[in-house]
């Protein structure tokens, strides 16, 4: 007996059948001292549970299941994130984020943020060339920042990110010797920044794990439409982490990661004004990104999660108290 | 471009929103072949985003969530099974085992298999002695099978399993040189078995990995009450898996793996009677453990599955149809 710890002092739980277990493990869990905890936990075992009362869930099923997780955590290291894959795949990951980084006209829209950024990249100046990529066609990005008053932003840290010409990102070249395909700038006074990337092109996610199996499993093609990434960051401000699409990708409305907005789809044209050649230091007829970013202010963005929030536990026809700025329904 | 296969010819995705991403992963996952897989995919990922868009789950919530079952993997390997606690702990194994070997009166019910079971338990004739440990109080264990009929089953296989007097398994010892604390019996003419156990003590499931962190964030306790293990198999029935728990044991109320029904607790006496004592071996106030077990057929599980089956999906307002077995709505 010395093993064991007392006992709780909880409600004893009652006798357990298929229809009544969930009560039960609910019973067990309102032990938990922290309320935001406490709900979670309900919510997610509500649903666990009636996922497999509802498909009556065969016990090789499951076995499966518990199989397929299990690997997805032993092929995972600090380079590799497949459970952050499987998220993104089932669109999870968006979803989170569309949560987290709510958007209303006329800020820009979020979208993953993906497993190809890194801390390393150099800062550069505007008009900087990104690729080393010889192979590549040049695309001139020229894009502006201003908040949803429209007022330009100054001194916004970009950071900016993009796969070569064969769909490539550095991190995947096994002799990478430092960034290639990424910089980091700073918006000017105007709320500008411009920088020399190359047209981008699709390119697929692992298929070599679990999470790749999955996909074959289901019949899913793993290719991401072409993208360039970008994550703009100022204080005061929410973060944006986005990307546009180049429009016209085959892969455009049926991306395995379910990161493409409309709003982020771009139409690319060319530089065909011989003073905006000299003044961006381009070729005449290079391609051309053109793209006005719109910020929200971390209060804008912080009221807008919290009357959804609101909004989304009214559905459930509940209250809503905050703790540690996060919804709890009042009755919980 | 030569990385990437043909695009797929599946309706495009919709402009991406919180309230719209569900039924677009629907979409992307409708490609799969498999009607049943099909069916598992749809409704996990439904609930998955249910639960993030009722939750407003956080950013720094989802990364701890994937850091977990990341984590779990990682300690699992052939002789840990942290991925099935934490099923366990979730009460989803029990249900899982209450869905696929449903009982109906007078059936005894199962409960889980645990992470003790071996497969190199000896086989032993009715009566043995299956613990060696001498600090134990000895248990004479008498049981009866019989059909839903009342009519008595010979030759089942009855694989009993049991801790010792200090909580633990013979294989949490790390010099174990054989089986301990276990045997395999089978049912006499008279549908019984019979054998000497040790009255069983509570012990605490492993609380050293992410698991046991969760309960103690829980302020869940990870004491099981004490049992005894049996799996009961013959060809033409359903495969019993359950335990018995001695009434009063100080965590009957709040199992952390929630094994415990009523119809499986038990009262303990003593052998009393001198020509009893003398039919089975043992001394006189020996502490006696009586159980009548029922088997259902394999067609009675069956059917008995089946039927759950239509009642769960009816509840759902959908029409069924089998796929090898399993359900699936008709208009999925």
């Amino acid at each position: 007996m010395s093993r064991c710890t007392a006992p709780s002092s909880i409600p004893p739980m009652k006798d357990l059948t298929t229809d009544n277990i969930t009560e039960n493990v609910h019973i067990v869990n309102s032990q938990c001292p922290d309320p935001r905890l406490r709900y979670l936990l309900n919510r997610i075992t509500t649903y666990l549970h009636d996922f497999a009362r509802e498909t009556r869930l065969s016990t090789d099923e499951w076995q499966s299941g518990i199989q397929f997780l299990t690997e997805i955590g032993q092929i995972s290291n600090d380079l590799r994130h497949e459970m952050i894959l499987l998220s993104d795949t089932l669109g999870l990951s968006m979803l989170v984020d569309s949560i987290n980084h709510p958007r209303m006209q006329p800020a820009t829209e979020g979208t993953v943020l993906g497993p190809f950024h890194t801390h390393d990249a150099q800062n550069v100046e505007n008009g900087a060339t990104l690729h080393s990529d010889p192979d590549a066609t040049p695309l001139l990005v020229v894009c502006s920042i201003r908040d949803s008053a429209g007022k330009v932003i100054p001194n916004v840290k970009v950071d900016v990110w993009e796969g070569d010409s064969k769909g490539f990102y550095d991190v995947q070249n096994p002799d990478r010797a430092g960034p290639d395909g990424r910089g980091v700038l700073v918006s000017d006074t105007n709320g500008e920044f411009f920088f020399n990337a190359i047209v981008p092109v699709p390119y697929p996610i692992p298929m070599d794990g679990p999470v790749g199996k999955m996909l074959s499993k289901l019949g899913r093609h793993p290719n991401r439409p072409g993208h360039v990434h970008f994550m703009l960051d100022k204080e005061g401000y929410d973060l944006l982490i986005t990307a546009l699409y180049p429009r016209g990708d085959p892969y455009e409305t049926s991306d395995p990661v379910f990161g493409v907005k409309d709003s982020l789809i771009v139409d690319l044209s060319s530089v065909t004004d011989p003073n905006m050649a000299a003044r961006y230091g381009v070729e005449l007829g290079t391609r051309l990104l053109t793209y006005d970013f719109v910020l929200l202010t971390d209060q804008e963005a912080r009221d807008l999660r919290r009357k959804n929030a609101i909004e989304a536990m009214e559905k459930q026809k509940r209250k809503v108290v905050f703790h540690n700025g996060l919804p709890v329904p009042a009755d919980e």
